[in-house]
């Protein structure tokens, strides 16, 4: 299949963005050429999506379990009245619309004949608790934005575009997330369905309310043969783009996450009558180890992160020596078998400590998340489109999670980040400017508009 | 006045255990030449103090709030029935005894003649919640076995003796401590009895309740000039002795203590999103700061210790950068100038670490006590008489607080450690061997037997 292809100014090498050794130690990737390109022009009609796009995250953000504290959860009245909200702009967008077996609002917008593969493009619209009103519905308001425009251009494309607002993403109320993405990618497991929420509600009982069929939660899945691929729009949710004042980034993988508790423990003592020499201070121990996983991170050059969000001290008291400390340790990279060597070397590090102090340790993973490279002829489709507008092109790993990371069972997976301020997210301060939220649209319009699927002749 | 001087194998130069200058950078002190030194016998009648002493230690021990858990607090059925237990055994070793107005036990052996001023011997009989039965009750045991054996030798001194029982030291129930001592110095804070227990019961309804008059507390005050000094025994609640394989010490001083509060603020983030080198993560800061105070401590050459026992980040969760960590630091040291500099230097260094990190720091002192020296003279005193029962004399600082803290205030001080099991206190695994409780009476006993007033001659 031919797709059309934008002409544009791109130096040929521009397409070894695929390969990630050549990005720069951080696991970022600058483009420097690229500054200086100009705005080809997409041949969009609509200058001012951003507005729209503001207006409609503003009417959504409206819609929470209480006015003050942004909370939209799975399966409440409020995913209800959210997804009708999100259905008529789907139809306005000529979107022909409807919700699937698990609650996620499914639009499909034919290319030049009917029935052709999608390219799927979304995001989650359900959010945590005091939630920001950028994670997740700026990708799926984006993607019903760009449509909308090229319907009323009436713009086909030799495939179809399919939009997709996922119902839970975020797992506040089952602990369990991506359940929308999963269902999607068929890999959704039949046993949360038994899962109870702090109510004591069952997802079973809730899908029920809800209008759903629990025991056909299988007719969403798709099938790879359906979709050409999936690409997401997100807010960036760190502070990387701001740093390199640029609006939009290429996101080379959503970095794959081991998390392990950790105690260590000592012997607790009066603060006044042990001696330092004499102490087995289980919080020093700690604190050491702490430290000691900052900097090991810190002078990774592969885009490594750690973090200790965590930490008990027992007994707690001013005066007593620390004999037990339990901590968290959260360990990301953008390749699997980095983060693995790390979390190796830490383990290894910290046993040092422990032994070294006379302290015992035990660590154990209490969750692993494999790393979700995006696709290298996506984040190539990315690049030029994001350079297309005129803007550098900038590579960098998502730390945080994403649908992606279900979507890959059965699509090849591209991610846009756009800048948010202060990279705070998951608070009510997250906040995205009008014009980079105008500026990750046109990206996504022309990114749609130029679209060629994988092994297509690239000319 | 002249006081019986037993003929101890001592070498002149013993009596320069006044001078702290020459111990050993930790501030214990080694008097080798004591090790080869021969029990020069006391010359008491009982062999087996220690027996005695352990029975009763157990008996005490019985009477608790619940019998799994030891917990005698002040002005309870408790106290009243430990009181009168305390009572009968100090009129069997014929003390003259008595409740005061805070509700101590106090006993009076006469001297040579009656209204002789007294050599105050003491310990508190309160305990912590789940405490060890030894912490305290050890003290005021052997005290009363050493009067009792006296008293059965029909050995009168050329001063009184008197033997206290201070009924709280723990300050568990009013959150106030030393109560007890404080009375008896004339240092008790009559605003003291507004306050309430967890129950809502004020002192003054409870004193009133257990029988004592809350407005005349002032009873219980003693002169300066009716002791000539306070002597108590105390198990170590530290390891120092075990390690030095000795079952006494002699104590040096009661460590002055200054706790801080301290808080550092930085930025909270998502664990996966924010890069290492964008972080401004408050628990790597604390983490830092609790290894440089530790560092700071264990290179100190004077008997600082510092401990942070308490830590508390937020908000907590595995996967989010901590934005702000409460924490806690017990700084003690031998001396007040010592102690002071050591806060002043901790807090510019923790200040540094901050302002590197870019974290606001906020630390306050919460609580300070100055250091209670014991009379180099008292100390010279018991040193002989851990020499005259054939130990190796050592000098150590206690790190915790004792009635002498108050006692200061009306006599000179001197302190007897006995050695516990893995210097664990506080605890129910707090243990003292019968060979060590009856080593401890018996330097006890030859202390009293050998004791000459501040200024006496001392041949």
């Amino acid at each position: 299949m031919t797709v059309g292809f934008a002409n544009l100014p791109l130096a040929p090498n521009l397409y070894r963005s695929a390969d990630t050794h050549a990005s720069d130690r951080r696991g970022f990737r600058h483009w420097n050429s690229m500054s200086e390109m100009n705005a080809a022009g997409a041949g969009h009609q609509n200058a001012s999506l951003g507005d729209e796009i503001v207006a409609r995250i503003n009417e959504l953000a409206a819609i929470s379990e209480t006015p003050e504290h942004l909370a939209r959860i799975f399966l409440t009245k409020e995913h209800r009245a959210a997804a009708d909200l999100i259905l008529s702009w789907m139809r306005e967008a000529g979107l022909r619309a409807h919700l699937d077996a698990i609650g996620n609002v499914c639009g499909r917008y034919e290319g030049e004949r009917p029935g052709l593969p999608c390219l799927m493009l979304g995001s989650h619209y359900d959010t945590v608790r005091d939630a920001g009103k950028w994670d997740g519905p700026l990708g799926l308001i984006t993607a019903i934005s760009c449509v909308a425009d090229l319907h009323k251009r009436g713009r086909r494309l030799p495939f179809a575009i399919e939009v997709i607002g996922f119902a839970d993403e975020e797992g506040v109320r089952f602990a369990s997330t991506l359940l929308g993405s999963r269902a999607v990618a068929g890999t959704f497991v039949e046993s949360a369905l038994g899962v109870r929420d702090e109510a004591g509600i069952s997802m079973r009982e809730a899908l029920t309310k809800f209008g759903l069929d629990p025991d056909h939660i299988g007719a969403a899945a798709r099938a790879r043969s359906e979709l050409l691929a999936y690409i997401e729009l997100h807010i960036e949710q760190g502070p990387v783009l701001e740093a390199q004042n640029l609006p939009i980034g290429v996101v080379t993988a959503i970095a794959g996450a081991t998390r392990l508790a950790a105690s260590l423990n000592g012997m607790a003592g009066h603060a006044g009558t042990v001696p330092m020499a004499l102490r087995r201070d289980a919080l020093a121990g700690a604190a050491e180890c702490i430290v000691a996983i900052e900097e090991f991170c810190k002078t990774d050059e592969g885009g490594l992160v750690g973090t200790v969000g965590y930490i008990h001290a027992m007994p707690g008291a001013t005066n007593v020596i620390p004999g037990q400390v339990s901590f968290t340790i959260d360990i990301r990279a953008p390749t699997d078998g980095h983060r693995k060597l790390a979390v190796a070397d830490i383990v290894r590090q910290i046993e040092a400590i422990a032994r070294r102090r006379k302290l015992s340790l035990q660590a154990d993973v209490t969750h692993e998340n494999r790393t979700v490279p995006c696709a290298p002829w996506l984040r190539s489709q990315v690049a030029e489109a994001i350079a297309g507008e005129g803007f550098r092109v900038f590579e960098l790993p998502s730390g945080a999670g994403h649908d992606g990371m279900a979507m890959i069972d059965i699509a090849d997976v591209g991610m846009v980040f756009v800048r948010c301020r202060g990279g705070i997210s998951h608070h009510p301060d997250e906040h995205v400017e009008v014009a980079d939220a105008d500026a990750g649209a046109r990206v996504l319009l022309r990114l749609i508009e130029n679209f060629r699927p994988r092994g297509a002749a690239q000319q």
